[in-house]
């Protein structure tokens, strides 16, 4: 006789978004990175915190059960990860991403119904893209965001520095880079290299403070550029990390066409990604980032390792292989 | 050397939201009834629900990722358990509740933050409460969502059935019945008891439909009144799920001692609810229900076994014990 269905597993997802938001509140009130300076007990936590004492207590133990808090006797701390990751004031913080989230995300998610009815983006209709754009003038902010994406992709972006063969190549520039959390590991790992990261010129500033505080600033060079506008620096490797998924598909064969003509001959393109599996019904981040896309781009959408080959081949590369990375990540290496 | 810590934990957690808000908008546009009638595929599915195309297969993928749907070659259906409990033509639909979560409760969540640190629902608010007002004026609205509660309690109904030693009482009447789920169970299960539920008068109607369905309206009746306002009726055992957690201590003890008062001496009370366990580390959803209570009530608050028993026995009660039902409920009983 089989099992009866139980609903417990429809319950679960159902109501998953409970402590979901849980942790996010958590990350905005900066609840890990006070237990980071030493354990506190309920009454000392909710006064640092600025909480009303009615939901305080089952807020942290709701994180103790969530398996981000421990609680000795009445004292709460961090969890290693937890310490680790989300405490604001150490390099390797990924808050800045959950920060996001809870700001702008959560609410553009309850337009998601909207989004698939109509398949247009949510960002005018619940009145977020001023975030990002206020994110643009402020450089504190922008400088913030950005080293949270380095944290957020640090795992990635070693795997990549590890697996990749550099011996092979000589220049490599990230296109799309960021804070340049790619270039730094990539450039530490392999001493042959020299390099950069292309992207907007308001990103240059943060990109060089951060290459300095590695000594890298010899080899490592900031190129300012827009992808779509300006011609793509030549190099031996290219990377698009995290980039082609916000395009629509025209887009994504405009980006893949302007690296394939910035590369030597021989030259290879690192596309990475949370990429959906060939077959469409494993990779729920994947998938789940796509419809995020659908919330939050114009046309952007994400897709398959094998929807990657195909266009590479199609604007030129003579081969393509996928190679997972760490988590959800996994890179599509074309070559010229 | 102990293993590095991972922010997989973290992002899957603080990321929930996604694949519960793609379960809410799924059941919220009818999914799991249009593919009750039989499989389809991407198309007929996206035209069956009105969508637009750019999200949806994305979104039907992503459900196949999250284990709500399964997929044969093109071809889309419900897994046993999204048949059986996401069909609204089943009488064992519980997307009544999901519906709720996907209109009010989803929203509620955002203004978390805001919720803990003033200690306020957040109800007025987030506009939230015409939800509760404009359901008990529509009376299709209310039935439907009444079933929707009695199929989510179906479980916790039948184990109360069958756990209790009903074999030593005559009559019973369940306090805050809603559609009857529970007085239908137990006097299914067993003939020789003879109760009822107590509600709102607006519930009686859908109260003596769903009885009348099963047979049962020589032995089982309503109750009209409101709990706070009118005593409760006599009987051998009172049983009140899913009520407590909506009010405050005060409250609480006030409803406690209107039950110890209704019953016969050797009488019993069953509590039930998704209790918070002694240690309160452990019980995930009783945590977050009481978060939920935040939220959306004046000053409720979920709380332990222990808690309850305590409660119980200040009231008068001479003996109180806990016992585990199925899933995240739990029963207290107390013995006058």
């Amino acid at each position: 006789m089989a099992t009866p269905p139980t609903p417990e597993g429809i319950m679960q997802l159902g109501f998953g978004y409970w402590g979901s938001k849980t942790l996010l509140s958590a990350v905005e009130l900066g609840l890990f990175t006070a237990l980071a300076t030493g354990p506190h007990d309920a009454e000392a936590l909710t006064q640092r915190l600025g909480l009303h004492p009615r939901g305080a207590r089952d807020f942290f133990d709701a994180l103790v059960a969530l398996g981000m808090l421990q609680r000795d006797g009445t004292r709460y701390r961090n969890t290693p990860e937890t310490d680790l990751y989300l405490d604001r004031a150490k390099p390797s913080y990924i808050g800045g991403m959950l920060e996001m989230a809870n700001a702008r995300q959560y609410g553009l998610w309850g337009a998601l119904t909207a989004a698939l009815r109509t398949g247009r983006t949510q960002n005018e209709i619940v009145g977020a893209e001023d975030v990002f754009t206020a994110l643009y003038r402020d450089p504190e902010r922008l400088r913030s965001f950005l080293a949270g994406m380095t944290g957020r992709s640090m795992g990635t972006t070693i795997a990549i520095a590890q697996q990749f063969p550099w011996r092979n190549y000589q220049t490599f520039v990230d296109i799309g880079t960021a804070q340049g959390g790619l270039p730094v590991q990539v450039a530490l790992a392999h001493g042959h290299l020299s390099g950069g990261g292309f992207d907007l010129p308001a990103v240059g500033p943060i990109f060089e403070d951060y290459v300095r505080s590695f000594g890298l600033s010899q080899r490592v060079r900031f190129y300012p550029g827009d992808f779509f506008h300006d011609p793509l620096p030549a190099a031996d490797v290219l990377i698009m990390g995290q980039i082609l998924h916000n395009w629509n598909l025209e887009e994504k064969i405009r980006l893949l066409t302007k690296a394939y003509e910035a590369l030597a001959p021989g030259g290879a393109l690192i596309v990475f990604e949370a990429l959906i599996d060939d077959d469409r019904s494993q990779h729920v981040f994947g998938l789940l980032m796509s419809l995020h896309m659908l919330l939050g781009t114009q046309d952007g959408f994400d897709y398959t390792g094998a929807d990657c080959c195909g266009w590479l081949h199609d604007v030129g590369f003579r081969e393509a292989r996928v190679e997972h990375l760490v988590g959800p990540d996994t890179m599509v290496v074309g070559i010229k």
